[in-house]
């Protein structure tokens, strides 16, 4: 099931990068300083806050002029991805997933970025593993890369890009659980593969959740609607779009995949009955017509003529060879053995 | 399954809160007394008024102009959630939900909204325990506060953002229940356990008739056709919607779960059967040929050597012994053992 | 499940009412005669017409100009709900439906209304339990009420509004029936049961290809594309509408229901199967040792020291005892028994 | 199965019906001859090809000024419904359905439909059956007629109607299948009702294939935004358009009874499998005991007093009577019996 | 299960094809050569690359100045069915579909177009077995053909039809495996089968996967929003566009067959257990009471006067035979037998 981290943040952590295709410069603070609005100058400003102190981001919401919603939602970790346009900046909510590998489950955690005309905020949970760091190492040194000749909205497609790109990694990872779980429904169809095929269509329930409303985020910023996306940054979401509709695709795919294997497990249940029906449907068929003629022979009736001629016990062997050889062809001639 | 209260309420309970940023009045009165159309005062009026009572309704009705389908419709107490505009004011119906932890039900109950340019009208049908009084304490106590500050259509959002508010502890409710259901199918499945997700699961439907039109509603005032619902307010509406959207998800997910847990229902059910099957099987496969075999020798034949040889009975024994082995051989390699 | 009533009709009754605000005129005619086209006068006329005779409804037609398909329509009784606009007039097509309490089936009949702009008319098939009653009642009765001093609009809206509340009736009928048969399902889930719940879900199906179509038609009328409907009416329409979709929804609740009830008849069968299946087991397992003990010292060997032993039979009986109990704990283990 | 006639046909049959209000023409044509196009006279020409032989058609669509690709899809049967507008002419596909006693299969074959603006050409694969027939009729025999008055946008209609009203004969068919196969499912739920429950669900898949692309045609025509349809004709393909309604109504109510009658009948398995399961229970819980009864009384044990007793017998037979009393009263206890 | 060719390719193969109505030129290179942009010649330029070899790719995308995300798609085999208007040229990702006999899959393989006003470029991953060589064979060989006489456009439709077409073959050989797992479900319903339709049916999820998207692809062409498709070409891609809903159709029919086979299985499975049940009951109702009578005249009780009578035996043979013979009737009355 995903769950969404909620570690108790002690203390935020601020890293400040301020580039164009020239210059470049690289500001950490792991106590909260107030960021000086970089509206005036030409550069692009990322200002990545990892940790949700609810003081940190109060004040820098304050200080960017954000929505007193805009911090409330920022701060609740229990956001839908969407896209809310504001003017002059647009917030963004969207779902980082991360397999963990220890309890074979999605872990999920919330990113939400503001895009301003020249700078980004971005806002993280967690602090360790960022699927942001070959960004921050693409600004930091190749210095002519598209990167660093575009501007914010360009910065805001790579970091959404990164988050989209992980969760191909996680769609594989659910990839070979299926494929294991395939295997054993074949080779030993046990409670336990039912369980793991149900919390697997559970965790697709919510992958689904987290995904499905990135496709409408995404269309947004695709669209052009607002003036802060730029024209040739369009093409680039318009691609990313393509991706989420991957995405959504192979969780739908994965979901009518996980259906199926429901129904191969019922059905094979249904075979093994079967299968033990007819074991005990044989032997109960062959033995006890043999029974009642052993019956039969072993009772004190004074006046039993069979039991005292000579051939009695051979021909009482012969008739059970007998009965036992046309039970077995009637089921021969049925096809269950 | 959802119970809309329907006591007969012997009085209503009106209150009257009057305010602005700066003043703030408040008026309680136990019979029903014509309240003054507050229309050309500048301060915000909001009439509450608890207990359906047919000629309170009619009164406030006419003294404030509503069309004789909006009063009707606030005493029929089968609505569903909807919003109409009439111009100078919006109706608007909603469903208050509590969870009733006794009969482990959720208990519905009716809410009409009556937006104008400066007044707000609210009537419930029960009095107690109401999600309304934090809202109230607000304007009481804070002076400069946003809903002291902010109009008529601030406030229209407050009670409706506490009543979708209210919907999440009903979901929390509900989570719980689930999680309970499915440790209980794992460790009994017993038919006590299908009917109580039989219960839930005809719970969520009625829930989610009380949810899915709240959508249309909010997306209605949001989208801000009516000069009614001020620019500023809208992004409240906005977020509101966002809510909204999370309860419908938050429906729909446990609605899948709860497929889900029938099926694990089914399954679980099929699991057990085979097991019976087959320990009837093993047993009735181990013995029957057994009984022959004692059969056979104690049949009352009067030349049957083996009786008569000292080693008859030791190699009888054997027999038996050497058939009961090879069947369980049989069985464990069919793994059912 | 849904029966057109196809009686053939011997003679059509034209009942004719002609009203405003002060006048108030009624004529009845069992022969048929033609009604003069009342275009010119300032007054409302309501011609309804019982028992779909083609002569009558074909001179009728011809008389006030109705299209040739809309004759036919009148007398086709398979029509779907729908609403045509003719531009001088509107022609609506409706189900009227009604519980036949001794069939236990929902009896369905066609209602066709003509709206010109300051006449109705309306075409039944039967003649008595007509729902139109109390509407004539206030027509002839209530001077200055609301239906004397609206237009045409105004009783087609109250035509269509008495025939939507039928539906409720209906509904509520259906709503008994589940939780009857939800009781049954409990106490003893017979096949009848089963039959009764399919016949149930027919119904289901052919009530909502009844009640579907009408929304399309009410919000035709709602949004006062035809001048033939005042503004004024357009509020009426609107609420007619709200009812329309209620009456869908408690339909689709039910069609959910009934598969939820489909799904518990399965369960508790398979849970009946498993109950059956575990007595023969444990009657089996316990039987078949004991069973073997007694065949063994049944066997006529002659050298057998057990059967001279003066404590063999007591042994016997010994071992078949524990044999038994250690199987009896064996069940218990299992939570069997 | 929905098969697709595919006769190698010998020759095409040329049909040309040259008729207006007062003057009336027709010509048969065994041997492919050039048809003049009509275009410059004020009758209307109705050329009915019988047998697409590849040449005809490519000789007609030369002489029409037909586009290349719609000769070709008049040869290829396999066309999905479909309309075209081509601006001087409109190119339909139609499916024209007949149900097959003998195989109790609804056979299918493709009408091509051309409408000029004074002329109409049908294609059809078949000869015999027409369901063209009465038009032809009406136009030979009914000199001031709708169908003389009207233009080649009527004919048009007039054959669809024709096609449309035939799908309603198949319906019956189908309706009386369904009603048969229902009484067949309570009589006796064999195996091959099972299978003609399949059969039927098949055809209504591809029924529903032939019907569902119909809507969009007619709707298309009845829209009017092709000129060639005039006014007054647009009246009647709306009145075609709910027809289509009707049929599409019915092939989906007639899917959802079939599905329901698949749970019945897996409901009935069940059931029967429950009352299988009981005989067996109640035979082995009650001859078990008494067999071990017997079979510990047929034990050689030298010392077993009871054997020497007088009563030994009786009570023997007194125990086995109450064991087997006992047994029958639990069963009734529990209602097995 | 659709596999994605990925070869390592180790050299592209370049086949430039250069026509007008009247010229035709073609050169191939196996080494890559920087192909000149053939834009301002008036004949239309068709390059097609075999092998997706990274270097390549990259230098004909520079020198055709194609947008860097264009070319990164190309090299990525896993992208969905899509169209992008880059204004001057038109991407277009197709998925080309073999039906591998060997393994009895469908393979699949991406196709990228690029669209320029007179020139095509076309990438495709494999070499052999190419569906565009009736292409090539009708550009070099029929001087004064459409595909000579019309533009790049033309080229584009002629490209995908084919690929369309092959659509077609796969689908054939679909539903020849259908109606193959459908003989065989009837004749022996193994767990085989099982397995072969749920392949079948994951197969259609992939399928599916393929097709839908690319109904609007073409309908993106179709609609002539891009001037680089001619209005005549319109046509053209109007009719592919059918083909395309016939495509899709047919998967959805596939798989509704599909599943009813699913339920067919199961259905028979659910058959087969009650007739191996019915033998069971059978089989142990007649032979348990006769043993019971063998085994109480087996019993040594001193005094049982039926054993001294000489007509015991007789009659206990008899009593036998009768509770047999009333057994059989029962069970024939129960049309068990």
């Amino acid at each position: 099931m995903l769950k969404s981290l909620k570690k108790t943040t002690g203390s935020a952590k601020i890293t400040v990068l301020d580039y164009d295709e020239q210059q470049f410069q690289e500001r950490k603070a792991e106590v909260v300083e107030e960021p000086s609005p970089p509206r005036d100058r030409p550069t692009v400003t990322w200002i990545n806050v990892d940790g949700l102190q609810p003081e940190t981001v109060e004040k820098i919401g304050e200080s960017f002029g954000l929505h007193p919603l805009v911090v409330e939602a920022i701060l609740n970790r229990d956001q839908r991805p969407k896209l809310e346009d504001f003017g002059d900046y647009l917030y963004i909510v969207l779902k980082m997933l991360s397999y963990d590998d220890k309890a074979n489950e999605i872990a999920t955690e919330q990113v939400s970025l503001i895009l301003g005309s020249n700078y980004v905020l971005s806002f993280q949970e967690e602090r360790e593993g960022d699927v942001f760091n070959p960004i921050r190492e693409r600004i930091r040194s190749e210095k002519a890369s598209r990167i660093r000749k575009m501007g914010a909205d360009y910065l805001v497609y790579s970091l959404m890009d990164s988050i989209v790109d992980s969760y191909f990694t996680i769609l594989e990872k659910v990839g070979e659980r299926i494929e294991f779980l395939e295997e054993e429904l074949v080779a030993k169809p046990t409670p336990t593969v039912l369980q793991a095929i149900h919390d697997l269509r559970r965790e697709m329930i919510s992958l689904r959740k987290s995904v499905w409303p990135l496709r409408e985020v995404i269309s947004g910023l695709e669209r052009g609607e607002s003036k802060l996306i730029g024209e040739e940054a369009q093409v680039y979401f318009r691609n990313l779009y393509d991706h989420t509709i991957q995405v959504i695709d192979s969780v739908e795919t994965s979901r009518d995949i996980i259906s199926g294997m429901l129904e191969i497990y019922l059905s094979s249940m249904s075979n093994k009955m079967n299968e033990v029906m007819k074991v005990l449907t044989i032997i109960a068929t062959i033995f006890m017509p043999l029974t009642l003629i052993a019956g039969i022979y072993g009772m004190n009736f004074r006046y039993m003529p069979e039991l005292e001629a000579p051939w009695g016990y051979p021909i009482a062997w012969a008739a059970m060879l007998i009965v036992a050889g046309l039970m077995l062809l009637y089921f021969r001639r049925k096809k269950w053995i």
